[in-house]
């Protein structure tokens, strides 16, 4: 079935919104942050742990599982769900991103793009309908359609254009895009121009998606200027569908990200920090691969109930990276995954009791009292 | 307290024996095998997984665990046990093999080893007494005697000196060994010499320890001949107290142990090849990251319950090798050890029903029909 959105409550002070996403393999409460597994897995995860966290949705790379195992396979598996054993909701972005910015000698047309493989360098080519027949077969629930995304800085010219291709691309892929059972998402394009905001999200809009997502930001600007681009554009995005910010995902970013009115975030960063060793807690963030962490027998977060943080301490964590142990990557991703989630469900209490405000000071309080933002 | 070892019932047709060792943590049934956790953690499991699967005791390395993190943290944090959150047995061994077998500039003396970190060329010095006292810091349920580990081949008087220095060492062993919660177990050497591995199994029974091992097998020697050492040495070692072969895990090596009475193994082996993509099945060893396998959705073994096999085909796994994913080790190294741990369950059904010659000879024509003996 297509997704059906509900929109339960609009915070008094701010543009934040509680509602609810209801797909053919779960009800996803919004905001929600959505894990990232790029390859058919959130990285040092087994979808039961995802389970175990309350994810009801996650999302996966087109672009990866284009080039490796290839769509056939999974499509052969019974799609992602099956290939992956993940019941749950899945959203697939649409390899535009990827095509973009991690392909060598790619060449842009009206019809789509040409590239070489980052693995072999062998030739491919993805537009809208190849993008769409990909996410067809991958048979996520909710897909994406294939854009535009320039760089940041980017000028003018160059903005105005990829926003003018993303639209018709935007036409395209809904054109191509038969299976009733996946929800389609237009992407807004536009830079840091709010006025080419404003148009990509009218032509959009005018298309007609049952939900949107803003692209193209969180690729090097300040967070200052997406949030100026956020709260120019987010008021005028129509009420009844999901809003969607692509690759956001740090604990300040999803707050203010909510408070403009976005009610859906993806990210690898927490899952990369946490097998590099650095994990979130309530007093913010701890690199526990240090040394200082040697005989710590404290948990990673005392005030945390996740699986790592009731079993293991930080010395036992701490060694674990020292010595290069797969489960240290395991257990500080869990306590990320934990940690967001625990955010998100946070962040909707407070929209519930229209405290979202006092609560996102409160959490900056404690989070980044010793440290800058990140 | 101190382990009890409990015989249940001799196979009428092989040296095979059914057991019971009750320590402080958890009741073992013997034969068995001992997942390894070198470094205070089972590769790419964490603890619950190995409970799930039903193992009730692991090993663990004093080498490793005295350069990294340092038996002091380990025993602050109220031991192994409450360091790596398991509940229940654990062996450490003395870190005589490693001491030997990995050390740079290593100096052997009466009194002990003098050698240089495999990690940063640190000087250090294990003997007797300092292998005890590591040992009792770790707080395992099963300890073992500083031993002298000879590689193979060995000419026989190297092997004798090794010998009369093992049984030394032992005694200086019991003598330093105060904690009685905690059993130390002797070391049977001797090379590949019949009359040498006699001798050695004298002195040390005579000495008196909880339980014995033979070391100094499986480190170079064709199958055959420790086979024939085995044969040889077992029927005269004491009834009531378990016997423990080091090093050994592949599952010709764990059957044909077992028929010439052993009681407890343990080795790297299934674990280190999982992580390098290989299985075993009821049907022979499966190399599942191979191309072959990319587009085939059956488990890895049709016959297996672990949670891989319940959930996740071929192509997947092989898809999660291929690109490098954390969950592909995992997946394989749970399903080799729920293969063990059954194969062990398998083998103690069959002692019980006095059939175990006619089980090795059905497991090996399945195991081995299309492949060499590993």
């Amino acid at each position: 079935m297509a997704l059906r959105y509900e929109l339960i409550k609009k915070d008094k002070s701010s543009g934040a919104r509680l509602g609810r996403i209801y797909t053919e393999h779960s009800v996803i409460d919004t905001p929600v942050f959505m894990p990232v597994g790029t390859q058919a897995t959130v990285k040092a995860m087994a979808p039961d742990e995802l389970k175990d966290i309350g994810f009801e949705i996650i999302l996966s790379n087109t672009y990866h599982l284009y080039l490796r195992p290839g769509h056939d396979i999974v499509a052969k598996a019974g799609g992602l769900h099956g290939f992956m054993h993940w019941d749950r909701s899945i959203l697939t972005d649409s390899g535009g991103y990827q095509v973009f910015s991690m392909s060598h000698l790619r060449d842009i047309t009206e019809d789509g793009v040409a590239f070489r493989s980052y693995i072999d360098g062998s030739k491919h080519f993805i537009g809208p309908e190849k993008a769409i027949e990909i996410q067809n077969a991958l048979g996520a629930d909710i897909i994406m359609a294939f854009d535009e995304c320039v760089p940041y800085p980017c000028d003018r010219d160059y903005a105005l254009h990829a926003v003018e291709r993303t639209t018709r691309w935007a036409k395209r892929c809904k054109q191509a895009h038969a299976d009733e059972r996946q929800s389609l998402f237009g992407i807004i394009q536009g830079s840091t121009y709010k006025d080419l905001r404003q148009k990509s999200m009218e032509e959009i809009v005018n298309i007609g998606f049952p939900g949107y997502a803003v692209g193209g930001l969180s690729v090097g600007e300040p967070k200052d200027v997406m949030y100026d681009i956020l709260e120019y554009i987010m008021p005028n995005m129509p009420d009844d569908r999901p809003r969607y910010l692509m690759g956001v995902g740090s604990p300040d970013c999803l707050i203010e990200g909510v408070i403009r009115g976005v009610d859906m975030f993806d990210c690898v960063w927490p899952t990369r920090i946490a097998r590099n060793g650095t994990v979130m807690t309530s007093q913010g963030k701890l690199v526990v691969r240090n040394a200082a962490y040697k005989d710590d027998m404290r948990p990673l977060d005392e005030q945390c109930g996740c699986y790592a943080c009731r079993n293991f301490s930080r010395a036992y964590i701490r060694h674990l990276f020292n010595v290069g142990e797969i489960l240290g990557a395991r257990l500080a991703t869990i306590h990320n995954l934990y940690f967001l989630a625990g955010l998100m469900s946070d962040i909707r209490k407070a929209i519930m009791e229209d405290r979202l405000l006092e609560f996102r000071d409160i959490f900056f309080g404690n989070y980044y009292k010793s440290q800058t933002l990140s």
